[in-house]
């Protein structure tokens, strides 16, 4: 057992529960809004989702947040992806400068947007020959990821960039949930049958370079990881001390909740899943750790995109609940039936 | 063969073909956006059918309208809603006075609201007793339906509201894919199980006391169906018509769809389907007619919500299809493999 990884663990098994007075308080308050109780479903659970997650009887979003997190991998020696290792740091630029997916949707919804860059000129190491980080390597790396909350947000929505990082993901399902690297790797930003079959190998190269490393979920993340998905890991962790609820975006950002909830499945009651990504095996993976995607897009582009329209979910249902007539208020009749 | 309907269903014959030059030129600008191809799944294919049904190759959103059509039926004596007809009437000020769920979301996402009250005063008559109207009235419905696009949108959202009006859908549905009452109702805004027999009951009596009268789909529509549907039918043909994308709300909403395609499949290309609602035979309605919802978030409100929502996506696909830098001027590198 790692001792670098210790007091994360602690922070992951001693998790806040959630607030249900928060909660019931919001849902006294729906029940007097002019609509049939129930009719607006998922939003009616997004509001309380956050009122129990930020502990607010009257929960607020009047600052949230979109986190990227990118980093660069060694596997992608391997031919991994269909784009060059470059792409990451480039696109960090684009990010900033607007010209994104996410910065548009941000910018069109008026959701805060950072990027944490994670030493994008070394990439971690080729988890085909080598462990990703060493394990205090990792360890600070999810401590810096716990930084993310600087801002106080009072929602964030985190997701990734990284050329190669689909596979960096796949094998760390396959660590947490077995099967081989066919199992587990899909078409990531679009490579073609050989490069789908380079994924598949490389992913089942690492696992069985690693094999007798990979016991304990930080372990697993050290040795087949990479930054942004450790820094990711961190987030989850601080917002839950915190109180801020998390919206964790799709494939790559689901394998840093995946490690938390291998470690504590109650460590990320505090996220939801912004949306099942076309990403093969992500259904795959949420049905493993037992939640549901808010959204089914056919979305596959990370950076966050699939989190901050559950975002724009989540603004538009508290907007509802905090702005609708009540009953009483509008002078409209309520139920002939109990 | 009634010919208070021969206009209408000749325009549903002489449906104008999508343009299939603007969708290219929207593919065009699409490669060009720095993303992975495809990767924003349903959002380019948003962008693509506003262009397609626009006939536009750079398609807007500067106007877009979510146009909520309210009327009454006599079907109410029978027991079949939680609430009592008056309701209808108190929703539509209530809609205008900003207190309702549409009102709000229109208000947040900049939607143009427009409600039209089909004489709420004069409930159309039981459908299990008599018509609810006769042939020349069901027409000059439907024609007053073809006015809601007198504000020139260029996307439409269609939904409703009234009092009973699950119950006339149903009826609807049973008439034209068969099955009996209990196949097609559901809890609506909210009825217990004895109410939820009632309207079965209900939708059976009406369907055997019109049988030989359910033929020709617009013949259904006038024995069994109620204004608000008859306007939503119109609404439907002008958009096509006129070159503005619609898209349908609910299980009310999607009944007036179904008349239209029942005389027509192609006269419903133009209407994407906003959401599955969490009314349970919605979902084999939209089967049947072999369209896929976008959103499926377990709600069951009706008055255009769940297309608002919608059309809250194609907002966002839109502003990023137009907003997003492309790989050249974002200087970011392209895909290594084809």
């Amino acid at each position: 057992m790692a001792s670098a990884f210790a007091d994360i663990i602690d922070l992951l098994h001693m998790v806040p529960p959630g607030d249900e007075a928060a909660v019931a308080a919001v849902r006294e308050r729906d029940r007097q809004l002019t609509k049939p109780p129930g009719s607006l479903g998922v939003l009616e659970g997004l509001v309380e989702f956050l009122a129990r997650w930020q502990g607010k009887p009257s929960p607020t979003l009047d600052n949230p947040m979109v986190a990227i997190f990118a980093g660069n991998h060694g596997v992608t020696d391997q031919g991994v992806s269909a784009f060059p290792r470059e792409v990451t740091a480039q696109m960090v630029a684009n990010f900033t400068a607007g010209g994104a997916a996410i910065s548009q949707i941000c910018a069109l919804h008026e959701i805060n947007l950072r990027v944490f860059e994670l030493a994008l000129d070394l990439p971690t190491g080729d988890i085909t020959r080598e462990p990703a980080m060493d394990d205090r390597m990792c360890a600070a790396t999810i401590a810096y990821g716990m930084e993310a909350i600087a801002g106080k947000p009072d929602l964030i929505a985190i997701g990734e960039m990284g050329i190669g990082n689909t596979t960096v993901a796949a094998a760390l399902f396959a660590a947490l949930y077995g099967g081989s690297g066919a199992d587990w790797v899909g078409r990531g930003t679009g490579v073609d049958d050989a490069g789908l079959k380079r994924k598949a190998d490389a992913v089942d190269r690492a696992l069985a370079l690693h094999r007798e490393a990979l016991g304990e979920p930080l372990a697993v993340l050290a040795r087949l990881g990479g930054r942004e998905i450790a820094a990711m890991l961190g987030a989850i962790i601080a917002t839950r001390q915190q109180k801020v609820p998390v919206i964790v975006d799709g494939f790559v950002a689901t394998a840093a909740a995946a490690i938390a909830h291998a470690v504590n499945p109650d460590a990320i009651a505090h996220c939801m899943f912004g949306h099942v990504s076309a990403e093969t095996a992500h259904a795959k993976a949420l049905a493993a750790m037992g939640v549901t995607p808010l959204l089914d897009l056919g979305m596959r582009l990370g950076e966050g995109s699939g989190a901050a329209l559950a975002a724009v979910l989540a603004k538009t249902a508290l907007h509802l609940h905090k702005n609708m007539a009540t009953f009483s208020s509008a002078g409209v009749s309520g139920k002939d039936q109990p």
